[in-house]
């Protein structure tokens, strides 16, 4: 019985092909088309930035043709030799299926050709993973399901560009025995995985639904869009709808919003390719425009993405997913001039329709300045779920961008940090964020996973630069607590010369109101703009309250009592991250208040806060209970109020003079900020003076105020 | 009687300069002449290097004619307001003396003039400076004497570009009241350093003959070029033959080779436009042109200097005084035109003669890339004293480099380091020096001055990649003891597949003699020549050998027992350096080797090293004993054998895989070397045995024979 249904199965599969074969012969039809080939090819020899991306592109393909076919049996985890080849490969194939486009030379199509025909070969006695674990869905090719989905969104479409090479039979073996079989195992097999609403589900609906119109099985497309059941509870247009905010904002966070993007991207453009009528790009208010879009404004202006929640700080907008998303919105979206100078700054275009016209339109010379903006950035699918605040002055070249994180906890991936800030200038961070505590890929850390220190460093609220109780994170570190309630705007403005943002979070501690508010404000005294740092803590009961600042430099002055560890260090706590900080020393001012320069990319910045006579000035350096050496020793200074109900932190941070190293000369490595006092505290207002040049400000906040939230006079 | 000695100096001053100013008419011409000044305003509509470079000097001009002029009478000390003013001003002064000859404007002219009339009315009356400092002898601009020199430097050659728009009285007036004061200053009220054979003798004596020449004096340039006794004892030409070797190489270092060249190369270029019949850039066998070669020979592909020694570690060829030494060099020494190669990288040249010439050589693409050679540059006036030992492999773009400094002290600024090595891979250190403690300019941190970590730590032996002997600095950090002694070459090869360089130290310790022996092999199964770092010490009583590793990096991998300092940090020694370091881990191997490997910028590196039962693999971080955070926390391993008398460390250092944070791939992350065992050391021979894939590799050290030093096997 068994054996004559897998008869009838195979018979109809056969059936399915031809027919299928028959009716829809196009190819290639996803990122390159038949049509605009012509265009592209004569592209290289006129367009400097596409024949550069083909210098990238070849090689790949000559590197995959000058060595043996390797199709190892799945046996590594993450950085591994097979889980590295497998990763490889498809790399190869969508490379050799490129350059056979352009080239036409037979042996980059017979690369893939041969390569698939050996996976066909093998796959279907693969069982799961050896190396899965019980924390993820396993692939059959990877550890993860995740990668076995990313794997078939690359090689369908080196399928789909060299389609007219292959024999009807070589179609037939590797769509029965490589595609159907991946298919059935994305689809079915982890059908759970198929229907969430999650990067992971987007990945996975990406590359059946990809399949889906390469092989002309409208099913396959439909349950992708769909969801399995076909009802839109789950697939691709449910995503799409309910992955982004309003604003095109994806609650993981940037990294992961770069990470999403791409299967989004590649499928929504098979979409348009074959079903143009569903002007999929503009499905859901053009959420897909101001996923790109926002994607590049959650950057700082050296490409890198803010490294908030779980996040590899390396990544810029260079990475792959960025080139695609750039590409694809210039050509296919909207032709806005300031993208083609993200595009030269990635330095390369994806060999397809979208990228050669970029590419021409940069030697048209129609690229403008990329347009950073002040913005605040919703999070929630319905928008009010909080969102980034992000306010930007000065040229792209030297500015000065400070970021409020207020947005919903974004899954297990967020950080317990609300309400925490980071500070960029002159190019580089100031006030940083750790990121993600993982090496991504090096087996020999935790196998390339998030390490242990992902959860007792990283992810705790003493991690950032955001006020911590009692030394104990935000909602004591629970996802769930954290992932129901999310922070609310409370005032927002860009306008030029004095740019506020305002938020406030009630959830994250038991009877605590916390509400920050950010400026950067033009005084003419100043070279740069001052960066106004006011934390508002509201309760009845007695806390200690800790405000890191994690600065990346070196301390160049502390004119103020400190009394240092210079002969024993131990760490500042014992959990929720504090036992990872080693506390070098403490210091105390009489003055009621005082003030910490440092130096950083031959700048100088100097942070002037309020301080009474319990204040704790703490110098810190991550690395206690660092056994295995996973942590960077990254340092900072702690605001450590021991024991106050309501209390306000009010910090002024200067950017200053310079140094210069090649000529050797320094300038104004002293802040100007003088005489910081506090005026009045109220439920309804903030009110504190200092002194620039022995002029006066007075710096109050309305708090109730829409109209008259901010007075700096 | 006072009054009348005083009027007849007048009047005698008065008579010389009327008669110097008859007699000798030329000018401007130092670095520009007369005769070459059409060609260069010709060339800055031709040659972009010559355009790029006047577009960063005349911004400095049109600066100082936009602003008051400000001449302070002198009270601050490094980075202080009067310090970077008159500093701010000398160079105004050559920036507007140049803009002048090529724009003919005369407001850059009367800039000049007017400020220099401005000094002309006060410098009389200026005392010693007001921050001067026992250490050094006083300037009356600045608080040392060196910076007034420098000062003078710059200013006569703004001077000689002005010279024919100034009235006779005009001149008479500012040589009078300025320029014959300062050179009395220099020249007679500071007569020990004037004939000090050391780099701010040289300072002193081109101030002094620079002058001379411009005001035609020759009584001044006679004793600048023999001393102050005319009797060749002292002076430039006394320093040329003195302070460097016969390679080239001045002892303090390449960090003080660059500052030391410029007024050598500045004076030699004003004598070669007065004195052509001199000859002296082929004096003492052409040495200043080897200074040149060896400077830049003295850099690791990114331009930054070996930071040997007392140095900041950010000073690269792109100095000035190495722009001035390449031009210099290229123009009026020898046309190399690899040199050419610096000169793009450096991006400018000087708007000069020479400048001219190099951008016009450039702009007909004379240019090649820059000779990177393995070299052996001997120390000491005589070749006698030591040397670098620098072996390289590998294209400039992604260049292995090993440093052996088996060099003299190098008087004060010299660090207690003998057989030190560092190594430098892909662009950047991978074991690293820590060069000086010093915050050049800001005024926060010991006054700008070297902190006194640069001694407690900087100086100290176990900041060094090499070994210390009991806790305690070579010499016992005694100055005039490590003067008087140097370390010997025992080899040097450069053949291509296996360079090799051993030097041996034995008055560092007494009883104890050393021999460093380092080598890059090309094998067949690394994708990067090995790293192999052979440490003899000979000894007959017993002593704790400790070899230190600081490294640049993150650690990914210790395969082997540890014992980590998770809960309490304390120092590791008490003198010595080591009350500066903090002990992190201690780890044991019991297989008679272990390995540690690091990431850094994306490469992994794998050293693998001998171990016996007793040997301590301590993990340790500076930062002890630190209150006012003047050091940086950097990193390092160091191979302790606690007991030993004779002892031999063998490091075999693998540069390997990659990881691309873009691309999100890993590979090759563990290194290849295996079982590394020693096979026999003696007197005379060292040999020990390794596999790599299998592979067994016998290398043999023959410390006696030149003819079989070394074999690979």
């Amino acid at each position: 019985m068994r054996l004559f249904a897998i008869q009838v199965r195979e018979f109809l599969v056969i059936f399915l092909l031809l027919f299928s074969v028959t009716t829809f012969s196009q190819h290639p039809s996803i990122m390159i088309t038949q049509k605009n080939l012509p265009g592209i090819i004569h592209g290289f020899t006129q367009y400097s930035l596409l024949k550069k991306s083909l210098e990238q592109v070849k090689p790949i393909a000559d590197e995959a043709i000058a060595n043996p076919i390797n199709v190892p049996v799945p046996k590594d985890g993450g950085g591994g030799f097979t889980h590295e080849q497998h990763k490889k490969n498809y790399q190869y194939i969508l490379a050799c299926g490129t350059v056979y486009q352009i080239t036409k030379e037979k042996k980059y199509a017979q690369f893939v050709k041969d390569i698939l025909l050996n996976y066909a070969s093998q796959y279907e006695q693969w069982p799961l993973h050896p190396q899965k674990k019980p924390s993820n869905p396993a692939g059959k090719i990877f550890w993860q399901n995740l990668n076995d989905c990313v794997w078939q969104v690359y090689v369908i479409q080196g399928y789909d560009l060299v389609y007219d090479y292959l024999t009807l039979q070589e179609r037939i073996t590797i769509e029965q025995h490589l595609f159907i079989p991946v298919v059935r195992f994305l689809m079915e097999e982890n059908k759970e995985t198929f229907n969430r609403i999650h990067n992971h589900g987007t990945w996975a609906v990406a590359a059946v639904g990809i399949t889906g119109y390469v092989m002309n099985q409208k099913d396959w497309v439909e349950k992708a869009l769909k969801g399995s059941r076909k009802d839109g509870t789950s697939g691709f247009l449910a995503q799409l709808s309910q992955l982004f905010s309003p604003d095109g904002y994806y609650t993981e966070g940037p990294y992961y919003q770069r990470y999403a993007l791409l299967p989004f991207l590649l499928f929504a453009k098979a979409i348009d390719q074959y079903d143009p009528q569903f002007k999929i790009f503009e499905y859901s208010n053009g959420v897909l425009k101001k996923a790109i879009h926002t994607a590049l404004q959650l950057t700082y202006t050296n490409g890198a993405f803010f490294p908030v929640n779980d996040a590899l700080k390396d990544k810029t907008f260079e990475s792959e997913e960025l080139v695609y998303g750039v590409d694809i919105a210039y050509a296919d979206i909207s032709t806005d001039a300031d993208l083609l100078d993200v595009a030269q700054k990635q330095n390369r275009v994806i060999i397809s329709d979208a990228g050669f016209k970029v590419a021409k339109d940069i030697a048209a010379g129609k690229s403008k300045t990329f347009v950073y903006k002040s913005l605040w950035i919703k999070d929630g699918n319905q928008g009010d779920e909080g969102g980034l605040g992000i306010l930007r002055a000065g040229e792209n070249k030297d500015q000065q961008c400070v970021l409020l994180k207020a947005s919903a906890q974004g899954m297990g991936h967020g950080h317990f940090d609300r309400l925490n800030l980071l500070y960029y200038d002159h190019g580089v961070e100031i006030f940083s964020d750790y990121g993600s505590a993982r090496f991504l890929n090096i087996e020999t850390k935790s196998g390339g996973e998030y390490l242990p220190e992902n959860k007792t460093w990283a992810k705790q609220t003493v991690a950032h630069n955001t006020v911590v109780v009692d030394q104990a994170s935000h909602f004591a570190g629970d996802l769930n607590k954290a992932q129901a309630a999310h922070p609310q705007l409370i005032y927002f403005n860009s306008r030029k010369d004095l740019q506020v943002i305002s938020a406030e979070e009630k959830n994250a501690y038991k009877g605590i109101g916390m509400t920050r508010t950010i400026a950067l404000v033009n005084l003419k005294e100043l070279e740069k703009p001052l960066l106004i740092d006011i934390f508002k803590i509201r309760s009845d009961s007695e806390h200690q309250y800790d405000l890191p600042y994690w600065y990346q430099g070196h301390i160049t002055n502390t004119p103020f009592h400190m009394q240092s560890n210079v002969k024993r260090l131990e760490p500042l706590g014992k959990d929720y991250g504090y036992q990872h900080i080693w506390l070098n020393a403490v210091g105390k001012s009489s003055t009621g208040n005082a003030s910490i320069t440092f130096l950083q990319n031959n700048r100088f910045y100097t942070a002037t806060f309020l301080t009474d006579s319990s204040t704790q000035i703490e110098f810190v350096m991550v690395g206690a209970n660092d056994p295995n050496f996973n942590l960077r020793n990254e340092k900072g200074f702690i605001l450590s109020q021991p024991k106050a109900k309501d209390h306000l932190f009010i910090s002024l941070i200067e950017s200053h003079g310079n140094t210069n190293p090649t000529a050797e000369t320094t300038v104004d490595f002293k802040g100007k900020v003088q005489g910081l006092k506090l005026v009045t505290d109220s439920e309804d207002i903030s009110c504190f003076q200092f002194l620039i040049d022995n002029k006066n400000y007075t710096v109050t906040i309305n708090y109730k105020s829409a109209q008259a939230f901010i007075s700096v006079k």
